[in-house]
């Protein structure tokens, strides 16, 4: 996807904030992922959700789905998420994801991606390469400051400047965006009994 | 429960909401009920959730356990629910929730309680008896003006005064408070699937 212009980036922008419950790691099975529609960082808007396999290839092609068949689209102009891995090690094409929705894609982190880690525990997966390369595909990790606090980020469909802008906008209550802490609350408070 | 006094009700007040998720009427099974931890009408602060049945009896108890194992029971200082009836026709004893929480309970509905609708339909359920008397134990029904519009209160264990306090409190952003409005959005956003 060509990078998205943000003209004007509005206090009230619609942003989706994606994060995955918690799942037994090394399980076959699948983990809940919720969606968040978030109005700035002010009010929640919407939820939705998709399972993905633990350790699957699934995650990008069900994240799009779970966008792309909401009544929320429309008002979206982006998407948070939780770092670019979901269910352990099911990797999301950041690219891929931003060209099937058609929305820039912003992952965010607190602890720096450790790609050497993340490469010696796909080593020990089925498609080892194709998760690999996906992880690479996400391309340069930013560092910026966020509330005093140092968060990581990996982008498609959006610049760097805009992308700052909006973590900003939608960071109220700490240094993690509204739409990532809910949806973070969200997923575990509805998994947790699995355990 | 005695009822509780609130000397001062503070902006940051802890308010559990809760609501159903979707479910196949007169079916066997359970349906998803979520608790939304709010402070104020401002900012989620948790969430939790269960299961009762479809239907079922087992709604007050259910609900009491999910609250009393709970990270963030002592952080609580009220309880709403979206009216008295949870998965269809699994009636919540609000008296008996509010003692066994040992907070005060107040169930808020949009519409007005059509009593004698659910007399009728409680007929056609097994323990229609016991239904009915939890039904008749909510006590008076309340009608108050909220943001504009009519609201309809029931309440455990808390003077309408301040039920009506902590109603305009947490009512940021609809003349639901957010508590409620949240419960509803996330349990319905999570349970779609299963229709």
């Amino acid at each position: 996807m060509s990078r998205q212009n943000f003209r004007v980036i509005k206090p009230e922008i619609r942003v989706l904030g994606i994060d995955d419950g918690k799942f037994i790691p090394r399980t076959r099975g699948n983990a809940i992922v919720v969606g968040v529609v978030f109005r700035g960082g002010i009010s929640i808007e919407g939820v939705m959700h998709t399972h993905v396999a633990i350790d699957g290839l699934d995650a990008t092609e069900k994240q799009a789905a779970m966008i792309n068949t909401s009544p929320h689209r429309r008002q979206l102009r982006l998407v948070m998420l939780n770092g670019i891995t979901f269910a352990g090690f099911n990797v999301v094409d950041i690219e891929k994801l931003s060209a099937a929705v058609e929305l820039p894609v912003l992952a965010l982190t607190r602890d720096k991606p450790d790609l050497g880690r993340i490469h010696e525990a796909l080593k020990n997966l089925p498609n080892a390469e194709e998760r690999w390369k996906m992880a690479l595909e996400a391309g340069e990790i930013h560092e910026v400051q966020n509330n005093g606090v140092k968060v990581y980020l990996e982008l498609a469909g959006i610049s760097l400047c805009n992308a700052e802008k909006i973590i900003k906008l939608t960071s109220t209550r700490s240094c993690v965006p509204e739409p990532l802490r809910v949806a973070h609350l969200i997923a575990s408070g509805i998994s947790s009994e699995h355990l």
